[in-house]
């Protein structure tokens, strides 16, 4: 039977060959937070914008200072102030100084700051008992960006400082590849709304909520949907839903045998998608493709909430960066001793549930392996990683280890 | 004058000393994300809530398969057909079968599922030519939580697994601190909207959308605010927004010599806040406090927008989760060859901005380390830190580095 599985990293490469990155979309600087610009920002202005003052203090001619000392201060006549913010356009005359605030803009004519701290604080005149040189305490227009220079690259994520700087260059709308918009799909008539009363027979769906928190947590955006397991409305509701989605997730509907797999039938009918097993355990019965007109990527995860969730880690989540354009960045994995022996069967990788001692390099496999027990998923922080080769590790081997974010 | 300047740790500690974690709130799973549980959490019915099929096959009796063999399947005749959902309370006659799909409810008498693979697929009669043990793929109720056990435990973050939990479980609400809502409020005159014309002696505003990005990349969520540079306008607004918010966060208006500096002055008369000079660069100036009936807690960060970022860094992001009622991690650093030599004043900690080569162990110290160029930390992904003893390092030398999120 283990001939037909596919191996992980062949369905990993197939199902990103076929994802175009998304078409870029200009958006507001906030919504564009976790983007990735698409086309070179250059600053619309030179940054600072213009000569300023890098102190509170008193605009000068440096060589009017130059004889400044602590017995000997000089002083100037305090000629106006110059606060931050002040658009006049100011002279600063021979032998006179003004009081200026940090970030303001530089009188005409002065060529240094000095200090207040250097001063008498005096309002009228002031005495100066430090000389400045020139340029002292002066952050000249362009000394960290010249007007038309590139500012952030295409290519780039926008992280706090590229949004701060975007914005310090006068962009207001950028455009970018935005955070994926995700529609994740629970299919299946045994699903009830968690706060509902449960009939016997039926339980809380857990999977949507579960995977619109994977996708959030991964960078993207998600919507929760809920469709009953019936062909003509798992087509009607994936059609809408493709329009406005980046990436349809469904999960349920799937399984091998079921004439009530109202996903696989649907998508079998009207899209572009493969089933396959790929050599894993949990997460054997996978579907990954393309529907509608826009050829929207769509995944379908098996129903069980464990082998949702790590298909979701193993799968959606390099999908998720490869919509941005950007390069699929695996989890962290790292080798660790185990605490307890681990069985896998042979032929698929096995993803442990184990929980990871970093520091000590020590990780615990825990007790409720099978791909329904969530509460057991829900004490891990990581996934022990048995290869297809291998059926059994024992306590105090070294193993692979992925970190779960 | 270094014997006046507060250390880093100090400032921290006496930081974190003074925020109370929020009071929690009731909220719907999805809002919950990222919220920190502040009550366990029970299962509402066991996990599974009923014994169901784990596969798509056939409920048997396994006393009435035990002979099956491939040359010799036994035939039972199909009693009925069972989908997930179906809520009817079903019972087994010795000698028949039953269709279940996977997640279907156990009807009462069987005790095994005939995988569909072990068998002719009938819908009439099956042919089955495997024995299925007792027990073999049924998944038993509680087997992954009992009903009134703690699946989720007062204090921990809730995340995918968590959520899905949590839904798993039957709850629709939990009460968590949620993910802390902080007020960025900008002020100074000088400030322009991005996107409107820049006059002379003006700058667009860059700090409230590069403040609000790093609330949010730290999982907190953001609201920007601009405020005019006067008393009455800035107290008022902080008045309004420590009502709503979990954290006030200003930027500028908080240099030393300044009567423009509204923020200090409202501050200073209207707030239990502690303005002091710590021993960094950048970011020397800092403030903070509790204002208002509530005591939220307020930064006043410095103005320039290194100075802001790294402030938010060392200070605000450990709030954020000190806010939550969580041990505060620092981010990650390490070491790394210095690539150039760098400079820092002596009696403060440098925070310079570097770009790291993590694989090569490298950091390179860019051009432009003033506290203003922010075009030089949007190309950094590290900050180099030096201590306060230290006031120059060569080439290949080793130095502590801070990797920036």
């Amino acid at each position: 039977m283990s001939t037909d599985l596919v191996p992980v990293e062949a369905h990993l490469a197939d199902v990103l060959a076929a994802v175009r990155p998304m078409i870029p979309v200009q958006l507001g600087l906030e919504e564009a937070e976790g983007g990735v610009l698409t086309e070179d920002a250059a600053a619309l202005c030179p940054l600072p914008p213009f000569d300023n003052s890098a102190m509170d203090g008193y605009a000068v001619r440096a060589s009017d200072v130059a004889a400044a000392a602590v017995g000997a201060p000089v002083v100037l006549p305090v000629a106006g102030q110059v606060p931050a913010g002040d658009t006049r356009t100011l002279t600063l005359a021979p032998g006179t100084s003004a009081r200026i605030m940090t970030g303001a803009l530089l009188p005409a004519g002065a060529d240094a700051v000095v200090p207040v701290e250097w001063t008498d604080g005096g309002t009228e005149r002031v005495a100066i008992s430090q000389p400045a040189p020139v340029g002292h305490a002066i952050r000249l227009s362009g000394d960290d960006v010249a007007e038309g220079d590139v500012m952030v690259a295409a290519g780039t994520p926008l992280g706090p400082a590229q949004i701060g700087l975007l914005a310090a260059g006068g962009h207001e709308l950028v455009r970018v590849r935005p955070r994926p918009l995700a529609a994740v799909v629970a299919t299946g008539d045994e699903l009830t709304d968690p706060g509902s009363p449960l009939k016997p027979g039926r339980i809380w769906d857990s999977n949507s909520y579960m995977l619109a928190a994977a996708v959030r947590q991964a960078g993207g955006r998600a919507r929760r949907h809920r469709v009953k397991d019936d062909l003509v409305t798992v087509v009607t509701a994936l059609e809408e839903l493709s329009a406005s989605a980046d990436l349809l997730i469904t999960s349920g509907g799937v399984s091998m045998g079921g004439e009530h797999d109202a996903v696989k039938a649907a998508l079998t009918g009207y899209a572009d998608v493969t089933f396959r097993k790929v050599a894993m355990q949990p997460g054997m019965p996978q579907g990954f493709g393309v529907f509608g007109p826009d050829r929207t990527p769509v995944f379908t995860l098996p129903g069980n909430p464990v082998s949702t969730f790590v298909s979701f880690q193993l799968f959606v989540r390099p999908v998720l960066q490869a919509l941005q354009g950007l390069p699929p960045v695996p989890l962290p994995t790292r080798q660790a001793i185990l605490a307890g022996a681990v069985r896998s069967p042979e032929g698929r990788r096995s993803f442990l549930r184990g929980v990871l001692d970093a520091e000590a390099g020590r990780v615990v496999p825990l007790i409720g392996q099978a791909s329904h027990q969530l509460g057991v998923l829900a004490r891990a922080n990581a996934l022990i990683v048995v290869t297809e080769q291998t059926v059994r590790m024992e306590e105090g081997e070294q193993v692979d280890v992925v970190s779960l974010p």
